[in-house]
């Protein structure tokens, strides 16, 4: 009999990437077959090897751990597992994603006044930005218009990125960044979700500076805003295409202006 | 025979988190005290479950699938695998991390010259700033000045942050946001990893915005450096504690000072 090995597809750093959703195998030679495939691959001077696991797969995940693999990163429906091959070199990899992208909104309207909720399953009760986590591929400002949206109803513009907070051993101990964008507000009335807000209303600016139920952090988020002001900066996030060689980046980037 | 189920923990969430390692299972037993524990949880209205797989326990994957869990995030020696019990709402479930962050350091010296390196591994020669990607629990300012001296050998402080950009779809379909800062040079001796760098010098900053081997963001990150300075502004990453309830978190904050 022939031997069978995986195909996958190889990186520019010597690596192979195996999909099992493209590479089905029946479960009774998957065993013997990833062993050919590592002898192969060993011999080839590879480096590392990626198996990206579908849930459906999840049968090759005992397998692919007996023979020395480990969890990188998981997302969706797949966990990516990886063994680095070279005895002579400590293995070299891009790290998983280990920080959580988030966003507040600081939105204004004409009365000077911004808006304020209290979330549902929170611990300590108290006044905050509307906001929340941003999606897969979203942009930050997408993202914080979207947050206010959902949660209060409130329809807004971008005006200036105020600041942004970096913590560590959050949630499953990952690490945060909580980006504070200010909104101009371009409706008025309030309408709450029921699901993550218990309150949500509109508080003069000063009124919240000397609000016994705000978390230090906010405040400072609206001094840095108020300084902004006096300064007469804005920090804008402009879009991009940069070409790298053969390839199109298209980014977001921070740059400063002036009011 | 008594039931057997899993304890784990019960977060504010009505969720529920079990380790592999704190609970240890006979493989004999598992399937049955798996379902076991999901007619009980089912019964107490708990909301999402959690499994933290530890690599060791690999043999659990393929069973946990069978019962309709899925994969949420994976790092380390483990994978977290997850199943949304209640049938009357969708999954509200904070999304794995999906966003990497990487430092880029502008380093200046007192000649007026900046450090630029060429890396191995890059499909198009080009000099770029030294920087790479933070690791787990590490500030921005502190990642900026570790990759710096590993891949140059120069010692540097932090002066000001510059600018950052957010881009998608990049290394394993995530997003990343890269932050580059301005750095000042202590030392002047160069001392290159033979690991991640082909070529790296010391070059006049004028020389570098009109290099041919120059990407349009570098030359846009020396530009908003210059910017800063024209402006008297530095941005500074300050560090505060502050007291969320019975918690007590520390970050690192944006702040704008002036020069």
């Amino acid at each position: 009999m022939e031997t069978q090995t995986f195909q996958g597809t190889v990186d520019r750093y010597d690596g192979v990437t195996i999909n099992s959703q493209e590479e089905p195998c029946e479960s009774n030679i998957i065993k013997k077959k990833l062993s050919d495939s590592l002898a192969k691959w060993a011999e080839e001077k590879k480096r590392c090897i990626w198996f990206k696991v579908d849930i459906k797969d999840a049968a090759w995940v005992p397998i692919l751990a007996d023979e020395g693999f480990n969890f990188h990163h998981a997302r969706d429906n797949f966990v990516m597992m990886f063994k680095w091959l070279p005895t002579h070199r400590a293995p070299n990899l891009p790290p998983a994603c280990h920080t959580n992208l988030g966003v507040g909104g600081l939105v204004l309207n004409d009365k000077n006044q911004m808006l304020v909720v209290v979330e549902k399953h929170t611990e300590v009760s108290h006044w905050k930005l509307p906001g929340g986590y941003v999606e897969r591929g979203e942009d930050i400002k997408d993202a914080a218009m979207r947050e206010v949206k959902e949660e209060t109803g409130i329809d807004t513009i971008f005006k200036s990125l105020v600041t942004f907070r970096h913590a560590h051993k959050r949630m499953f101990g990952n690490s945060d960044i909580y980006v504070v964008v200010l909104l101009e507000a371009t409706s008025d009335d309030i309408n709450k979700s029921d699901i993550e807000i218990k309150d949500c209303k509109w508080m003069d600016v000063q009124e919240y500076l000397n609000h016994s139920e705000v978390f230090g952090f906010n405040r400072f988020i609206v001094q840095q805003a108020l300084d902004l002001q006096k300064r007469k900066l804005e920090f804008n996030l402009t879009t991009h295409t940069a070409q790298h060689g053969k390839m199109s980046l298209e980014y977001t980037a921070f740059t400063v202006g002036d009011l």
